[in-house]
């Protein structure tokens, strides 16, 4: 199976220069001097997430003869709001399709960017978008699995390598796989010192015990919606496993109060709004410091869209 | 009374190249279309304020052979965290007196920072810290009325007008003056189409009333702390006026409820904490647009120094 390359990244990242925000590193003073961390703040993307990259880069490889039959996503969440963002700055119609459990912020905010949005239950995801995208001649833009998603995900490591080239150790949250795969594509092209770990929470952690059995291990969909991460819910392809068992130092897995008290501490310590998925990484930095090498840090704060009612829940504990 | 210089703002923003983060602007794509708006998240600075420019400008200023005598500040609050956090990156001894209204999270940030903090009443700050300056030979930074740490905050301003060069308004938040009159420098010197504009809260807008009046206007400090926005509370001084003075094309004022249900906003959309006296530009842009020029708008974020639970209280309004 080919994986995705440093070049494709590079050409990505000019791809995606005027959709995605080219966020900093940010240093934590708080952190343990032998382990010193700085957040990839990629919650500050226009939509929330680092979503727009990938779908900013598939977008701009669609061809422009193409593009008005329009493109279709299916998504738990950020990557819906990611395509449906792009679509408008491309002038592109965008069908959305999420699962019923979408938190309703999303749905919503997928729909002020101008996306026709069908809710469907999670295991009909994928079969109802492909088949919206073969009925009308549109493009489907798959959340993870396709060489030019990882790609654009992957600018953030480009991104990092870039800024931090001493970079020790970078943590990033694997769901479908599609960031950590391409930033660990980055990174290890970059960098050939550092070391990329995943992070999973426990209640999703099927990449872990993927990775621990040599090949794939397949969770129940309706075991891995336990966790209050709501968009590390899904499982790598075929193509995503590939990249996570060649380039992936580790992973690690989070406990739910874990993710819980980080979200608090990302807002309070760090200034950052992030969502349960968002905080996994710095979660695993913060306890999972024995399962780690030590050495210069980057963590990725993935996403930060939850409802303000959620975060205050979060803020109290 | 001379000003500052945008030539003095561009030596600044080398010397605080290592210590200060170079923000990114954030776009708004919830904004009116015909007000663009972009914030400049200076909540995500080290110490979660933009005051480690100016801090870091003033520090890098001190003949090396008198920085082992220490420096010595005075601050509502994020001023004593920044010249804290610079002081020991520069291996520099710092004492920071501080007002006994200081929330308490902020000075326990200052001590952590390795700084000797003396907490006085807030008639005093100015006298107690010129006195123990002149008793052990240190150095004074103020908060804002120095030329260096003016030039400093000013940093700020030049990237703003780096990042958007066709950028029309720029709103900034106007307490003792300091990163209003760097800014407004930095961006009538590179952006000379562009208006700036202060805000205040209006509990604390004797700046706005001075700038009507022509001259100072001073409001007794007792009525200055009745905001929500403890980080606006102070006046500009002769140096800072005079800066406001020639510069500033306007100044609005914002309400205590408009400041708080920005806050909230922020978290919300902008994925960004904001304490309130941060949060007043943006609630400019959304509350006083009949006050204020169209266009591609800038608002900086200042600061997001406040404690959870008052966040907490803020996103439940």
């Amino acid at each position: 199976m080919d994986l995705i390359t440093v070049e494709e990244i590079i050409a990505a990242a000019e791809r995606v220069a005027d959709t995605a925000v080219r966020t900093p590193l940010l240093p934590c003073h708080w952190a343990d001097p032998d382990r010193l961390l700085w957040l990839k703040p990629e919650n500050l993307q226009p939509i929330g997430a680092f979503k727009v990259r990938g779908a900013a880069n598939a977008m701009a490889r669609i061809p422009e003869e193409v593009r008005p039959r329009g493109v279709v996503a299916y998504s738990s969440g950020n990557h819906a709001q990611a395509v449906a963002y792009v679509a408008k700055r491309f002038g592109v119609p965008a069908t959305i399709v999420v699962e019923e459990n979408t938190p309703a912020m999303k749905i919503e905010a997928t729909r002020e960017h101008g996306a026709e949005v069908v809710i469907v239950p999670i295991t009909e995801r994928e079969v109802v978008a492909e088949r919206l995208a073969a009925e009308r001649g549109a493009t489907l833009i798959p959340p993870f699995d396709h060489p030019d998603v990882i790609a654009g995900q992957g600018t953030a490591g480009l991104e990092i390598a870039a800024d931090l080239p001493s970079v020790e150790l970078v943590l990033v949250p694997v769901s479908g796989g599609g960031l950590a795969s391409g930033v660990a594509t980055a990174i290890k092209a970059r960098c050939p010192g550092a070391k990329v770990f995943g992070v999973e929470p426990e209640l999703a952690g099927d990449a872990a015990a993927s990775l621990a059995a040599g090949q794939q291990v397949h969770w129940p969909a309706t075991d891995r919606t336990r966790t209050i991460a709501d968009g590390l819910r899904a499982e790598p392809s075929e193509l995503t496993f590939a990249h996570l068992r060649k380039l992936l130092d580790g992973i690690v897995t989070v406990s739910e109060d874990e993710i819980r008290s980080t979200v608090a501490l990302l807002a309070h310590r760090a200034r950052l709004v992030a969502e349960p998925s968002g905080a996994v990484a710095t979660a695993a930095y913060l306890h999972r410091a024995a399962d780690l090498p030590r050495g210069r840090t980057v963590a990725v704060v993935s996403g930060g869209n939850l409802q303000p009612a959620d975060l205050a829940k979060l803020l109290a504990v």
